[in-house]
């Protein structure tokens, strides 16, 4: 949205102006050099350079879910920025991209000039922390679509990868392999339409298990992984796939990145479930099998790498745990949840 | 969505999977040899080949505004698909981008599979004629965000262009140059929640002057311009500039690509208004000024060219016009428009 588009809708035009400098400003401190284009001109512009042999763009687009519903009831709107954000850098993470740029849309039922920056402040914060740029945007105000209240955001997330360091890579996999899980921050942003309807009228200020109020553990923003991978890369460790544990959980999550003749063996006694998600299943009553598709209870990321790096990377990364193995496969599931 | 996402939500699945198929092979028929991934992988993956000298890679995101809510009403989804991408490209044509591809968002309160088919298959049909592949999206559903039955898209678009062909090149214009406009083939999607207003209670299915049904006027996809563009420079036109003429018309568009000491003449007169937006400016009883500024009132681009080039290029391309020319500029607007 223009200020002149705030205008003509009637929001205060200071406060709308505040918000929008605020704004250009988290943005402006994303720019990488590779950025040619200020704030506010048309599209975005990135000059590529210093390109692998084979470059190929790795690009995702999604939303955060319902978890904006929750955000815009409590006014944590900074924290939906980094969520979509890091679940985008996330996705193409595992194909073992690294992110140039991104692109936002935020749309709503009414013009709120405040969370709209609040919201791409966030962005920009998580963008800079993983030096990518935030490159273009839109904000839509579109009356009769939203529920008034209620907002949406999407983004776009473009990164770069040389063709022969792609992941997965299915004929490097093999059975005995191991699977190492990277905690997550909470519920990232998968569950929220089943969490929603859990906490309705719960006070959401109740303290859980480990201290944390329920307001905060649900609202964590979406861990990235980025700089994770890339130390445990950098440490000289081979990772042959990763999955990002999202909507659909281990069991659709992990299947994606095995070739036909193999399976995950993931054993759930190897960490402990969160807090927040105990809380969750014991008020919902969802059964065991079903909380492991919709959440990802307690672990974000799941690498599979040889057998024998197992044991020195859990002694380099002290967050690092082995939750299972690859296995021969023959007629069962990709993914077996041993309890 | 996936397929198992549908079963959970509990839509007839035949169905779901029969939209699932359309879908997948629309989607496919836009892949160019670039793309690396099938439908249903991670990120999208586009190998760079070809690159120019100095390549640089232009972005945009963006919805089509409430114009949806008006495609949901009459179940026109996939002219809705053939907006979102036509007016992404146009927008980084502007700035001399071709297309690559095309990532697209859609979310609304409840699924429905057809419906998402249908806008993806505008998509692709969309893109397959600017040869730009679509290589990802998400389909969400937002119990509690979205209105009952409405429901919105967004797309992201990333081109290239060499760094030496970028346009506007103020240095180039001069007082003098010739704007020349190019039809568009409705209100775009621009305008929209003053339409929605205006034809409230109004029956869609009568006849404009031009014989036209309101619908079918209303509903017309936003023109893409790529081939026309495209065909006007390989015939040896230098075109220093183009304007995409969207939300805020004439009057914020053009200023946008000229220099600080240029402003734009644009005579009124030059080019007959077609039947839909008299119509709509008649019952809607928005003065002229406002008129120009809301509306592409049947110009959609705009481009710049030095002044010896223009009636040639009205020779070569019949549906072309003269609306005005570049001013020096003291301490006027930068567009002033004469009726």
């Amino acid at each position: 949205m223009t200020l002149t588009a705030y205008q003509a809708a009637g929001v205060d035009i200071d406060a709308a102006n505040r918000a929008v400098e605020l704004m250009k400003s988290a943005v402006r401190a994303t720019f990488t050099p590779n950025v040619l284009a200020d704030v506010g001109s048309f599209g975005g512009l990135f000059a590529l350079d210093q390109l692998p042999a084979n470059p190929v763009l790795v690009s995702s687009i999604d939303g955060v879910g319902t978890k904006v519903k929750l955000a815009a009831q409590l006014g944590r709107w900074q924290s939906v920025g980094h969520d979509l954000v890091n679940h985008c850098a996330n996705d193409i993470l595992v194909q073992n991209a690294r992110p140039l740029f991104f692109l936002d849309y935020i749309a709503s039922s009414k013009l709120e000039p405040e969370a709209a920056a609040a919201t791409v402040t966030g962005m920009a914060a998580a963008c800079q922390a993983i030096g990518c740029a935030l490159i273009g945007g839109e904000t839509a105000e579109m009356p009769g679509v939203y529920v008034d209240g209620a907002f949406d955001v999407a983004g776009a997330i473009i990164g770069l990868v040389d063709r022969s360091a792609l992941l997965p890579r299915l004929e490097r996999m093999k059975a005995g392999d191991a699977l190492i899980g990277l905690p997550s921050s909470g519920p990232h942003t998968n569950g929220y339409s089943l969490i929603r309807r859990t906490v309705e009228g719960r006070d959401l200020n109740q303290q859980l298990a480990d201290g944390q109020t329920l307001a905060d553990a649900l609202l964590a923003p979406h861990r990235c992984y980025v700089h994770a991978v890339t130390s445990i890369q950098q440490a000289g460790f081979t990772i042959n796939a990763m999955a990002h544990i999202t909507g659909g959980g281990f069991v659709e999550n992990v299947p994606r990145i095995l070739p036909p003749m193999l399976s995950a063996r993931i054993v759930t006694q190897s960490w402990t479930i969160p807090p927040v998600f105990q809380q969750i299943i014991a008020w919902s009553g969802i059964d065991r099998a079903e909380a492991y598709r919709v959440f990802n209870l307690g672990i974000g990321l799941v690498l599979v790498v040889p057998a024998v790096e197992a044991a020195p990377l859990l002694n380099q990364v002290p967050e690092a745990v082995v939750i299972g193995r690859l296995m021969e496969r023959k007629r069962e599931a990709a993914v077996a949840l041993i309890f």
